[in-house]
């Protein structure tokens, strides 16, 4: 059973989006993030649900594609002007929450008819975001009942397809890898090769040659080495680096670099 | 003025498309091909008309969002179990031609209500094919008055945002370049290295060192040379290749390759 709150609240979000949204359509962020050596995705627990979604949200009339994920990325993620990323849009006919939807509206008292627009097929439009962990301040709606940062490896039950909305994010990540850089707003400041080295990792899901990540790795622009190193090492003090944001944002831009 | 022919055909499609369809979603197609040295794209100029624009259709409630594109590709160009990749999804929320619907409507004696559900703002996902040239079998529809295949480097006036769907399917064939092999359908079943750097340098739409091109693709298991060798040269007789088809495809499937 809701809450007298929440019902009202869910009462009046399905009274208003038949008319605001573009039918049929929604957006799903992959928020992604590194932390603790692992790459972690932010996942919600909807009220009265055993399983774990993405944040997604509606497209309204008024607003381009982008800007509905963009809206998405600040209600429930306190982001702005955050590196998102369209990857790829799933439309399987079988994209269908009918039965699940009719179901929590009896379950929380609601007139399913209200949310028969909710119930139809819908097609989604994946985007992933790389965002700082300690920056991110998530501001779950009244609708969840819990939220949180899951290794991307290690999935907690997922409902719908949102595990292969996952994977998929995972998959364009992975090859995003071979022709732009990675790391700003998801490594501190200052950072060693060998925490550079621990981010490609988790993205691959694979141990990668020491040597050879060194030397692809300097030989980008997109680095810069300084004076500082890091201490408190048990070994050696192994140099911190920083990302030359100019060169950074201009690789991002580019067009592909074949390598001929 | 349409014909009777046109105008019959147009209100039936208009008729029937409203319960037809998935609201305000559509799918477009960049059918790509190689052909005298240039990377070609097919384009369609409707009925009264003067700009060109990409074959495209809408999304059946019982169909999957792919079976959308393949049914524009065997409709439109006969073609089956074809190269198909979703790009991108084009969601501004300019994407509306209501005036132009209306005003085709109002010119071909149509009454414009039954174009409403046309007339509004529309998402689509844009799909790429690469296609065999001589394979292809355009069958234009009754509302086009011409088709014909275009220098993809060399468009002419185009309708809408189409030009920008081609550009970002270009940008996408240009990094996928990258990560997977890339002839099989755009070549003829033999060919020189010679032949293989022309088609890559149609798509990158710029020169390419020859040396390193032979180097890279020779290291490459994709590629089978043949015992035969090109005749009627003036110079010298190259050494004809062929995709092995096996290896092509498993390192279409294959997880990228990021190179550590």
């Amino acid at each position: 059973m809701f809450t007298k709150e929440i019902k009202e609240a869910a009462e009046a979000f399905l009274a208003q989006g038949s008319k605001e949204y573009v039918p049929q359509l929604s957006v799903d962020c992959a928020i992604l993030s590194f932390h603790e050596d692992q790459l972690k995705v932010f996942l919600l627990n909807p009220n009265g649900q055993t399983g774990w979604m993405l944040p997604g949200g509606y497209v309204r009339h008024q607003d381009n594609l982008d800007d509905a994920a963009n809206r998405v990325l600040f209600e429930r993620a306190g982001l702005e002007n955050i590196f998102l990323k369209q990857f790829h849009t799933f439309g399987s006919k079988d994209r269908v929450l009918g039965k699940e939807v009719r179901d929590m509206c009896v379950k929380g008292g609601i007139d399913p008819a209200l949310a028969d627009w909710v119930a139809k097929r819908f097609i989604t439009v994946g985007y992933y975001a790389l965002v700082n962990y300690e920056e991110m301040k998530p501001k779950p709606d009244i609708f969840t009942q819990d939220f949180g940062w899951f290794d991307i490896h290690h999935l907690p039950e997922m409902m719908a397809d949102h595990s292969e909305i996952i994977d998929k994010s995972l998959c364009t990540l992975q090859k995003d890898l071979l022709s732009q850089p990675i790391g700003m707003n998801l490594l501190p400041e200052t950072f060693t090769i060998s925490d550079l080295q621990k981010l490609y990792e988790s993205i691959l899901g694979r141990p990668i040659d020491r040597g050879n990540f060194r030397k692809k790795m300097l030989k980008s622009n997109v680095l810069k080495k300084l004076e500082e190193q890091k201490t408190g090492q048990p070994h050696r003090s192994p140099y911190l680096y920083t990302f030359d944001e100019t060169q950074y944002k201009q690789s991002l831009q580019e067009e592909v670099k074949v390598g001929f």
